[in-house]
Order: structure tokens, then sequence, then C-alpha cells
């Protein structure tokens, strides 16, 4: 892509040569002459002088450090309102060369005569099974050795990655994506305890519902409900190796990171921030606008937004406050013993 | 089913339209007309009056709460000595409607001419693999893109759900559920570190044996033992991405919640119960009937039943006992203080 | 195999029958008579007289422990330099029988025609998919359902277990071993976030590069970089469900154990050990030669060889000094009491 067309697609004012060909996005300090980068945070004007880069994008007002050696940077720029934002679309223009998936159905993969498959820009890969009844709607996208079981319902524009497991009966709305290895709608784990100390499995009836524009990470579980619905809301984004039980409930454009694990019925409001291997027990609400931090424990509802740690996680503040009076304790001990030696040379 | 079949089948009362067709179970708040639900905890009663359910599972001396209106109830209800377990049944009975594979081999699947696969009711999905010398039993069901390698036994109504890995020698126990994306019979995690710093792996010569009436949920790794065995004895329930290491071994009906970790060669009793996240290190031993609780990390073996609990686990009582104290650390130091300033008002 | 061919191999010298026939190895305190096992640790000394093993590999200076009885044992000795070593070779031996997957394309893979794959014994499983242009050194093996997507290249004598996948243009080092289920090279998380509280999706571009002799466990995570690479280097080895998130750097030979997480952009040093559950934030150095205990969560940059520990990890030693000082609050506040009483009676 040439330099003139990247600037007229950022709508910005482009200094230098317009004819030069960019075949990439980089980072400032390891990108490559055939790559674009950019700077908005000025903690990363000090690469200007040094990267490799084939152009950068900056901000409208941007200011050209001065160099160690004097002499002028001959780095094409492209001048924007918003550098980070336009860098954004110029890593989607790249990125959306790579094309994963055919349109049409590979010979090798196994769909139910019963289900309908839209024949409009939709691509289903190799090894792929599609059991029965199922509906797969426009633009979708299934990679190879993925497994649909039954009367599963998938909307437009879906992108589900190789050896995705989706059980009977789920939904996908509109403009989701899946990454590879995730498993929506096992069975929650519901089993009643027997007088002999053996357990009967509890039938797990329900479905999982992912609203529309949900990314699910890889290698996430995500169960189905007992009765109802798992239900993960629109917007909400789910890095890799997530558990989500069964019947619980997350608001929209609630972000979760790896590793965390949300116990049974639980529901979780909008907009909340949930950290890496943050655990979160059954039955319990949190509200909108909560901000979980890595590795918390949260086993009580929380009713006020705000952020929460610790491995028995309180509000934050609580909770730092409580650690430095844990680390204090040298000192406390220390204050006491001269406390008791006073005591001591006063008897 | 008709709500005069579903009172017989669970041997119980019925008061309202025997004609009526019951199409599936809901919950007692947000269940349909056409599903049937129950009332067994107290708590729930207050749902009798507004509930849109088909009918009600009730105890035998249940007595219909006042509505508000003063008008009576229309709602069917079927009297039973144990509604949960009746519910349970009937829930049952629906899922059992669901087929999740036909018995016979499909055309697609590769199956090694060597391997035994019963014809009695057993069914292998699309994209199977299953390689040489396998022992196959009947009315089992594998689901598409399961791959069971060399030398694997598989015992009767085991139901192995879609993209499963069952490594080489594993053997697993009659009416078995294994859900998706686990592997059962990886590589144990040994590794000889030599004088240079790199490592020289230690083969992984055993296996997994999963005794009778195991459960399995999804993206578990069970890993095959360094010599002898890895094995879950019979009736224990394992939940979604939990991590067993070599040569670990789990009494009979031990439960353990998702994304818990057992490292290798500890012994768990029977009739343990292991929280989600917990973390259990190797080479210690866990006696019968001990609770685990959630995100606690044990690193020592554990001798009289009980619950114990913690970052560093100790018995539960003790844990909480120190957790209040930590809490009231400020109070502690306040006290201090005090003291302090008396002692300097009397200097 | 016969003991005197073992005693060759391992160059060591036999007093036994030189014709008893070997066929496994196995564990001293419950291996059976046509396995060989060895002593190398004093603690398994006691087993000397009740093993069942066909042979013991012991060090050229053992000596037979007394028996209870009186009576001579008669079980065969192969006396080597470092009985350990020797054992893993013979560990090995057996273990190579086992043989994963044949050489050769079968027949249900599906491999893209602009793919090379090496005619020098590499062998790939039914069902596999592999993309276009990718590359496929020789001695390779890939077992079944395995999906590799476009531009991916995997060098010589790789053994990639069955259900991996392999994103897009990442590249697998020579020697390396992928377990089942595991991910390669699947999207890092990053969402910006928009004024309305839902997220765009920040395109990842980059790729995942495992170099030589890394052995990655089961239902491992490795994110693809944003731009640029997340770099496993020389000699890693990972044990199973480990999150690795994008543009995160590994050194040469650390050894990470199951259920780790190590978040965005971290770089990790050489030589490395990171426990079992332990979490690492983003953005932050890990030094040359540090150990990080299981289940230590590390927020902040460290720059110090040694141990480290704790729900907030800092240097062991100052997290056991804390801990003791935690336990020990109980009597820390006796103490205040009997001061404040003390006090009382002075007044």
């Amino acid at each position: 892509m040439k330099l003139s067309a990247i600037a007229e697609f950022l709508n910005g004012e482009l200094a230098g040569d317009s004819k030069k060909e960019i075949k990439n996005v980089g980072k400032i300090e390891s990108c490559s002459p055939d790559e674009i980068t950019f700077i908005s945070n000025p903690s990363y004007e000090k690469y200007f002088h040094t990267t490799k880069a084939g152009a950068i994008i900056v901000s409208k007002n941007f200011k050209i450090p001065e160099s160690v050696s004097g002499m002028p940077s001959r780095v094409p720029l492209i001048r924007v309102e918003d550098p980070y934002m336009s860098f954004l679309k110029i890593l989607e223009k790249f990125s959306a060369k790579i094309k994963l998936q055919k349109a049409g159905i590979h010979k090798s993969a196994v769909i139910h005569k019963s289900s309908k498959i839209s024949k409009q820009n939709t691509g289903i890969g190799a090894h792929c099974y599609i059991g029965e009844r199922c509906v797969i709607k426009k633009n979708v996208r299934i990679l190879p050795n993925t497994v649909i079981m039954n009367d599963v319902e998938i909307g437009s524009n879906v992108l589900i990655y190789a050896n995705v497991t989706i059980y009977h009966g789920c939904k996908i709305g509109d403009n989701s994506i899946i990454h590879s290895g995730s498993i929506i709608g096992s069975d929650g784990f519901g089993q009643a305890k027997n007088p002999d100390g053996t357990f009967t499995k509890i039938p797990q009836n329900g479905i999982v519902v992912l609203e529309d524009n949900v990314e699910i990470g890889s290698n996430c579980t995500i169960d189905r409900a007992t009765m109802g619905e798992t239900r993960i809301c629109k917007g909400v984004k789910l890095d890799n190796q997530i558990q989500i039980a069964h019947n619980v409930y997350i608001g929209e454009n609630t972000v979760i990171a790896a590793q965390a694990g949300i116990a049974g019925s639980t529901k979780i409001g909008k907009n909340c921030m949930i950290g890496g291997k943050a655990g979160i027990v059954g039955h319990i609400e949190i509200c909108d606008n909560v901000i979980i931090t890595a590795a918390a424990n949260v086993s009580k509802s929380i009713t006020a937004p705000g952020w929460y740690s610790g491995y028995r996680a309180v509000e934050q503040k609580k909770d730092l406050k409580k650690e430095v009076y844990v680390r204090n304790l040298e000192n406390i001990v220390k204050r006491i013993e001269k406390l008791e030696n006073k005591k001591d040379n006063m008897n």
C-alpha cells in the first residue's frame, strides 16, 4: 500500500515520499523499513530518530524531537487528529488481508441435511461437523475441525476458529468471535449426593446464549444452564482459559482477563472489568462498573461500583491498608517489646 | 408428555388437568406454560401464585400459600414424597430425548482394523480417529472429531463428547462421561536438569485409569504416569479446566470444582470436596472426607477430616481466626499507641 | 530386551541371569517380575528385599542391605556410574517402542497444495488440516485432527499431538513437542474502549515463535503478538493449561508449571522456574535465575535472582517472615492485653 493511499485512508497530511510502499505495521522500536508505526504517547518520542520505520503516524501538532547529531529526520510523517485510533485503523487494514477461510463448504465437512447454511459468503472448513437443525447465517466463517452439535443458531458475521465445540441448542449472536479450543455449552457441574456417598448427575437441560459482538478467547469453557440459560450479553469480551459455570449472567461490555472463573448462578453487571485469575463464587451478584483486580477472590455480592482486590476481596482501599499493616508487623512487635521492657524496668 | 403420564412416572398424585401436554422443565420464576417445575425449598413458595408453569411438583403435605388476590390457584399440582428427587427424574426424562450421536460408525471416522468396536448400540461420530488395538464396549457414544490413540480401552455406557483426546494405553471405566476438549493421558511434566541448564525429558511411560462412573468436565488435563498409573477412582466427578498431574491418585466419590490443580504423585482420599481454583502441591496425601475451600493452596499432607482454607491452607477455623486478627490490625496498633502515650505521660 | 543387552546398553556390570527378558520399566515398590527398576536415593533401599522387580539398576558401590530373613537376594543387579541417568536411558529405550504416527500423509488429511511437507520420514495423521504456504520439515509427526493454518513453519523432529491448533504465521523450532489441545497463536486480548462503553478489537497482527527444543503441555494457550512476536526461547518447557499473553518473551531453559499465567508484554529471563498457578502481571521484567513459587502473584519487576513467594510475591524470606508474624497475631494481642492490664493495675 502506497503512503499516499494510507494518508488518504486516514484522512491525514503526508510529509515525505508518497510513492513509498508499506507492507505491514510495526512497533517503533523494532519495525523494519517497509513498515509504518505511530507515536501517540510522548514516552515513545525517544525512538523517533533511531526507528527504522518506513513512516510514522503522528498528531497534527507533533514537534519533531531534536536529534543528537543535529541532522534532520527524513522519515515520512502522516499527521492526523488521533494517531492511536488512526494506527488501529491501518492495523485493521493490514490484518484484513489475511483470509482465514474461503466461502463455501469444504467437501470433507459433514453437515446434516436438516441444517440451513447461508449461501451468502458463509464458509465452513475442512472436517467440520454440523449437526441437525442448525441455522448458520451470512458472512460466517467456521474454521477446520470445529464441531457444532444439534439445534445451534449462529448469527451473521460470526468467526469461529478451529477445534471449537458448541453443544446442542446454544445460540451465538451476530459479529461474535470464538477462538480455538473453546467449549460452549458443556454440562454444568451439578451432582446430587446420595446417602451412600455416590453422586447422581443432575441433567443440564438449558443452553448458552452469546449475544452480539461477543469475543471468546481460546480454551474457554462456558457451561449450559441446568434449566434456562447461561447468558453472555452483548459486547462482552473474554480472554483465554476462562471458566463460566452454569446459569451465570454477564452484563453488557464486561471484560474478563485470562484464567478467571465464575461459579454457578452468579450475575455480573455491565461494564465490569475482571482481572486475570480472579475467582468469583456462585450465587452472588456483582453490580455494574465494578473492577476486580487480578487474582482476587470474591465471595460476597458487590453492591457498589469501584475497585475490589485481595485474596478475600474487599474494597481495594481497605485491602491495601490491611496489607500495609501486615507488612509492618515486625515494627508493631518491636513497639510491644519496648513497652514490655519499660514495664520491666519500672517494676 | 401428558401430565397424567408424568404423575404416573413419578408415582405422585395429580390435582389438575390430566391431559395437559408438558414439553419441558423449567425454573419456577421463569418457566413457560408448557413446562413443569417444582417447589422443594420453602423460599420458592413466594413464586407459587406468579409462576407461569404448566404444573408444579410439590411434597405430599405442601400447603398452598395464600394469594394476595384471594383467588384460588388453578395450576395443576403433582404431590410426591420428595419433590427435588422427583424433579431430577423428570429432568432426566426430558434430557434423555436429546440424542447426541447415532449408533454405528460414521463413514468419515478412521478406525484401525485391529481395534474392536462393539456392535451393540455403540456409536462413533464423524471425523473420529481410533488407533490400533483399542477395545470399545457396548452402548458407548463418541462424538465427532474425538481422537483415541492406540491401545485404549473404553468400558460400556461411556459418553465421550466432541474434540476429546485420549492418549495411548489409557483405560476408561463403565458409565463414564468425558466432556469436550479434555485430554486424558498427555505426558506428565518430567524434566531432568542437565549441568548446562538445559533439560532432558523424562519419558512418561505409564497410563491414566478412569474407573467406573467418573465424569470429567470440559478442557481438563489428566497426565499419564511416569511409570505405573494416574488413577481416578470410581464415582469421582471433575468440573472444567482441572489439571491432574502424573501419578496422582484420587479416591472414590471425590468431587473437584473448576480450575483446581493437583500436582504430581499426590494422593487424595475418598469423599473429599475440593473447591474451584484450589491448588494442591505434589507428593502429599489428603485423607478421606476432607473439604478444601475454593482458591485454597494446600502444601502439606492433611491427616484429619474437616474443612481447610486459606492462601496457605490450614484448618478453616484457624484460618478464619487469623483473618479476623489481620482485619483488626488497625485497632491493635491503636491500642499500642494508647499504651505508648500513657507511657510518655508517665515519664 | 535381554538383561545382557540392557547391561551393555548402559555400559554397566551385570550380576545375575543375563538371558532374562525384560519387558518394561517400573517403580521399585510396585513393578512386576518382567520389569527393571533402579535405586538412586537411599530411601528406596528399604524395598530392595520386597520388590518383585526382574532386575535393579544400582550404583557401582551399592551395598546390598541386610534382609530380615538373612537370606541372600537373588535379584539381578546392573551396576552403573549414575543409576538415575541410566534408568532414564532405559525408560527412553522402552518408550521409543511406542509409535504414535506413521510416516506419510493420511488420505483423510487436507493439505493445501502450496504447502511443502518433507518426504523424509514426516507423518501427518487423519483429519489433519494444513493451510496455505506452510513448510514442514523432516522427521515431523503430526497426530490426527490437528489444524495448522496458513503460513506456518515447522522445523525438524517436531512432535505435535492430536487436536492442536496453530494459527497463521507461527513458527515452531526443531525438536519441539506440543501436546493435545494447545492453541498457538490465538489473538492477544486487545480491546480499545469507546466513549459509549463498548470495545473495538485491536487487530493482533504478530505471530508466535517457539524456538528449538521447546515443550508445550496440553491445553496451553499462547497468544500471537499485537505486532511483532510472542517468543518462547529454546529449551523452555511448559506444563499444562498455561496462559502466555501477547508479546510475552520467555528466556532460554525456563520451566513453568501447570496453570500459571503470564500477562501481556512481560519478559521472563533465562533459567527461571515458575510454580503452578503462579500469575505474573503484564509489562514487567523478571531477570534470569528467578524461582517463583506455586500460586505466587508477581506484580512488579524482579531484578535479583532468588526465590519469590506469596499472594503478593516478595522475596521468599520476607514473605515467610511476614507469615510467621501473622500466625503469631493471637500472641501479639495477648501481650498487648497484658500490658493494658498492668497499666490498669498501676492507675
